[in-house]
This record gives C-alpha cells, sequence and structure tokens, in this order.
C-alpha cells in the first residue's frame, strides 16, 4: 500500500520547485548585473536541490486538514514555499558556523561564492558574501507572502507565527553553538533535548503545522497544544534518527562525510545518553575523546563501539521507537481531516528506523 | 528658528526607543534561559544606543504627509520601530563583515557575544553567536509588524515594499564585498555609485518613505516617482557626507577612528572622484597607496593630502551641495501635507556641509 505521506509529498514538491523555479527564473531575468543573476542563480540551484521539503508539506497537509470549505493550495504554495526558501537561509548560516563545505551532497553556499576571490584580498568572501546572499533569500520569502492573496486575520496570524518560529531557531541555534566545540559537558542539563526541541521539533514539525492552522481558520489557535502533542515527539523521533544516521549512517544515506558528526564533536542525545551509562573511568575517556578537537579514524572508531557497547544506542533507539508511537497516539487529537491525519501518520511511519 | 526635522525627530525619538524598550523588557521577562535574558538585553541596548533613527521618522513623517483623515501614530510606530530593529540587524552583519570592533562609540555585537569564548575551542563564537543574534532581531521586527492593527490591503503593500527594501540593501552590500579590499579599481564603472544608491538613498530615505505613503492610502503607488526624485539626490548628499566625514571628520563626530575608513580601503564617491582627477603617475600612486592592505599613518595623511590637492574634495562638496539643491526642489512634487513637506526640508538643511 501506498504510503500517504509520500504520495502527498510527490503531489507538493513539484508545486512548491516550480514555486521557488519560476520565482528565481523572472529575478535572474529581470536583475540587470551579473553579479546578481550569478547569485540568483547560486540561490535558485541551492533551495531546489534534492531534499525533504518537509516544511512546506506539513503546512499544506495542516491547511488543507483544517481547512473547510474553498480550499487555495496554489495559494498557499507561496508561503510553503517561502518556508523552503527560510530553510536555505538558515542552512547557508549553519555551514558557515559549522566550516561545513557541503551541504546535500553539494557545495555549501560559502564554497561556491568562494570563486569571487580572485577580486579581492578578503580571505573571508565566500563567508561574507553568502552571509548576504542569505538575506537576499529571506528577503524573497517575504515578497512571495506579501504576494499570497490570504485574508488580513490570516496574514497577520501567519506572520506572528513565522516570527516565531525563526526567533525560537535563533535560539536553538545559538544554544547548539554555545555546546559545540565545548570544554566541557554537563550531562545534569539535557542541553540536546532543548537544542532538538528548538532547532528541529518546533521549527520543523510543529510551527509549520501551526501556520497551515492559522491559514485555514479565522478561530482562535486553540489546536495549537493538540499539534505540539503530535509534534513534539515526532520532531524528537526525526532529529533522534538523525542523529544515529549522522554516526553510523553512510556518506550516500547523509549527504555529509561519515565521520563528520563525531569530528564536529555533536552533542547529541545519543552521545548524552551514551555518558549517563558509562561510570568513571570509562565515562572520563569517552567524554575526553569525545571533546578533543583532533580525532583519528580509531578515536571515531571508538566513540562509536562505546556508543554500542554501553547501551547508549540501543536505549536511544527504544526512546525513538516509543517517541513514534507517542506521535502516532496523538494523530486521534488533532481536529483535521482524516485525509491530512493519513499523511501525518505516513510520516511517522517512514521514520522508524 | 526650530528646524521642522529635529523637532518631529524629538517627538518620534521617545516614541520608537519606548516601544523598543517595552518589548525587549518583555522579552526578557518571559525568557526562561540565562544567555536568552543576556542576549536580549544585548540586542536592546545595541538598538537604543544614541543614533538618528532616521528611518521610523521618515516613515512616520511620510505617513503622517500622506494620511488623510484618522492618523494613527502610535500604531504605525510598530512599523517604524520594526524598521530600526532591522538596521540593527545590518549593522551587526555589517561589523562581522568589515572586522570592525566599535559601533557608535561602543563595542560591536560580536565583540560583546565574544564573552562566551571560555565555554568552547571555537575561536569565531563572537561572529557565530552574532549573526544569529541578529535573525533574532530579524524576527522580532516581523513580529512588531504583524502586531500593528492596519488593513490588508496596507499590510500586503508594506510586506512588499519591506521585502524589497532588505533585498535591494543586500545587492548593495555584496556589491560593496565584491570592491572593498580590491586588488584593482576600474573607474570607468561608478561601482561608489551604485553602491550609495542601494546602500543609503533607497535603503535609508527612498523605501522608508514609501512605506509611510503605502501605510497612509490605499491607491497605486503613484507617488513612487515623486519620492524618489527627492530620495535619491537626498540620500547621494547623505552618504558623501558621510564619506567626507569619514576622512576628514573627528572620531567624536563619526564614532569610529579617524582614519578606518582610509585604512580599510572603502572606495567612496569621493576617492572615485579623486581618482579621475588625478594623471598618470600620481593616478597610479595614488591607487596603489589607497589599494594596500597596510597603511602607515604617513599613507593616511598622504591619502587625505591628495584627496584635497587634486580638486576631489571640493569637487565632491559641490556636487553634495548640487544634490541638496536637487532635493529640495524635489519636495513641492510631493503630494503630502506641508508639515511633512517642512520635516523633509528640515532633514535637507541639516545635510549641507
Amino acid at each position: 500500500m501506498q504510503n500517504a505521506f509520500n504520495s502527498f509529498a510527490a503531489e507538493i514538491i513539484p508545486l512548491i520547485d516550480g514555486i521557488i523555479k519560476d520565482f528565481y527564473d523572472r529575478k535572474i531575468k529581470n536583475a540587470d548585473r551579473p553579479f546578481m543573476k550569478e547569485i540568483y542563480a547560486d540561490i535558485a540551484s541551492y533551495c531546489l536541490r534534492k531534499g525533504k521539503r518537509l516544511r512546506p508539506i506539513l503546512l499544506l497537509a495542516s491547511y488543507e486538514g483544517y481547512k473547510k470549505g474553498k480550499k487555495a493550495r496554489n495559494e498557499m504554495a507561496l508561503p510553503a514555499a517561502a518556508l523552503e526558501m527560510m530553510h536555505s537561509f538558515l542552512l547557508i548560516q549553519d555551514d558557515i558556523i559549522d566550516k561545513s563545505d557541503t551541504r546535500r551532497g553539494e557545495k555549501a553556499m560559502h564554497i561556491i561564492t568562494g570563486r569571487y576571490a580572485p577580486l579581492t584580498y578578503n580571505k573571508n568572501i565566500g563567508a561574507d558574501v553568502a552571509v548576504i546572499a542569505a538575506d537576499v533569500l529571506f528577503s524573497n520569502a517575504l515578497e512571495l507572502t506579501a504576494a499570497a492573496d490570504i485574508c488580513n486575520r490570516a496574514r497577520r496570524r501567519f506572520l506572528s507565527v513565522f516570527a516565531e518560529t525563526y526567533e525560537m531557531t535563533a535560539w536553538g541555534q545559538i544554544l547548539d553553538i554555545l555546546n559545540s566545540k565545548a570544554k566541557a559537558i554537563s550531562p545534569e542539563e539535557n542541553i540536546p533535548l532543548d537544542i532538538s526541541l528548538m532547532k528541529t521539533a518546533y521549527y520543523t514539525v510543529c510551527y509549520p503545522l501551526l501556520m497551515g492552522n492559522v491559514l485555514a481558520t479565522t478561530g482562535p489557535i486553540s489546536e495549537k497544544k493538540a499539534i505540539e502533542k503530535f509534534a513534539i515527539p515526532l520532531g524528537l523521533a526525526f532529529q533522534i534518527r538523525d542523529d544515529i544516521l549522522g554516526v553510523f549512517g553512510s556518506e550516500e544515506e547523509t549527504g555529509k562525510p561519515s565521520d563528520s558528526d563525531i569530528n564536529e564533536g555533536k552533542y547529541t542525545l545519543l552521545i548524552r545518553n551514551t555518558i549517563e551509562r558509562l561510570q568513571g573511568k570509562k565515562r572520563d575517556d569517552f567524554t575526553q575523546k569525545f571533546l578533543s578537537l583532533k580525532k583519528s579514524k580509531t578515536d571515531a572508531a571508538g566513540i562509536r563501539s562505546a556508543i554500542v557497547s554501553s547501551g547508549g544506542l540501543d536505549f536511544t533507539k527504544e526512546k525513538q521507537a516509543s517517541l513514534i508511537d507517542e506521535a502516532l497516539a496523538a494523530i486521534g487529537g488533532l481536529a483535521m481531516s482524516q485525509s491530512s491525519r493519513k499523511i501525518l501518520e505516513g510520516l511517522a511511519v517512514l521514520l522508524r528506523l
């Protein structure tokens, strides 16, 4: 049987990509300077790289699930496409901060804009141009949402959720920066949980669903609690899956070098669960190895094997499975159409390890 | 006689600063983590540093000048305050790119957020956190515009001009980056003019006036041409004044070290006018000295004296004066109230050197 999420995604992805492509084709055509045409083309192809388009899909599944009466999928696809552009905005900044050279298996934006290096003595020109190219993207995302023909109440509430989305994501990103390449880890505080909540559960699942809700209905945001009950466990399961793949997945699965998460010292729930399970010298050794800036292939292998032997991996997998069950159980509480519920159910099932 | 711009500014600045202060007082109070409270406080005090608040003032002067019937100054002060927050967003990015440690006579944001350096091995943490703190600012600016009680048509057109504003400013910034610390200068192309148009004339004068117009009226944007006729010469005069002060002004006047523009090799209309006036070896010497990355106090003094002796300074001052006259002459073409015209006239007069 077809997975309802996959079927819906197969309809939505070309719609979203078509909007982004048309938007930038027009921008490229109307730009009057070569550097603008070049960077618009970079931005367009960056946004259109193979990806899940999860946030636009969730926005539209939610919108169609909550909307009574006339649906306007093509109109709502404009704010949905804006979410995808905002996602690229954040990815560009993320790669600059992480000094990561690849994204979705291709060059990071600051590597692409590094082509301007021969013009100046500025050694950082790639990142400098990329930060501002990201600003072009957010301006363009706002342009798309302004273009959508929606009523004042919906536009105002959408903007308000939109603002909340990028603010919470920014706080998650700052918390992540403050805890990356850290000199010490305090496992008493559950920092990876907070980062996963802000940077993934709210950003990727909860807010897109909430946006669909406020675009579809004129009433109060009474669904917020019900949406959170589904979105938070699902988002955490999504992040944990990503964390596990980041350590145990192949380069083909993740689009990045297979040791990169370990080498960066990405402090995830998987790592925290491992540290919690280690005692005394074993814990100190693991933490020290994990926090060290230069890791050999052997160090990476040692970290991987401790994650397994400590029971950290199994515990994290079980936790992930129970989060998916929790999300599935919460779907019944959403006041949306049966067909949208099936889409969310389909997504939850796909996240099983 | 009181200058009408100064009188209006004296009313508006406390209104705008009050909104920003209240907004962040509330954010600080509601934040549940110490790092958020800290960074909100940094953002608030950064936004509230002594400054001209030119963009909010122009938006409100325009709004009140175009609005027939009931005026809603306090409501429109929300999007006006959002412009000031967006300005801080851009200044934070600008200082990271220019590696400039001070802003408005105090620490740049990436220097402030450098306080987190002891936590991690990330040597760039100040800039990394500052880029994302700037994202908090733009999210907050959007939150303020969403909070304003304005009709759908006005909100939609405002958003559309808002998007255009930050896109054009971004292009100006990229053009600036591509021509800073440059290896060569081609005076055939008037790059400083284009940068000044995008980064100053449109950003600081034209778009804030246009935003006031679209917030006040429901008709088509027929005033855009008339606004440009005033805003472009005024904005260029504003930038040229800044360029001249950047080279010949004192640290007290500019809030930055007095050789910093020369040392950075900031390629302005003043520099271009100087190069155009120099011939042969003199031109080559000046250009080479100007482009060199390390300049001594003597080099800076030599550059300054060539700007004077070439006639570049006088020409630029005359050009600036005639741009102000051009702007003054265009005020009559604006379909706004007499009192708002007086405010714009007052600003133009203040920009005389």
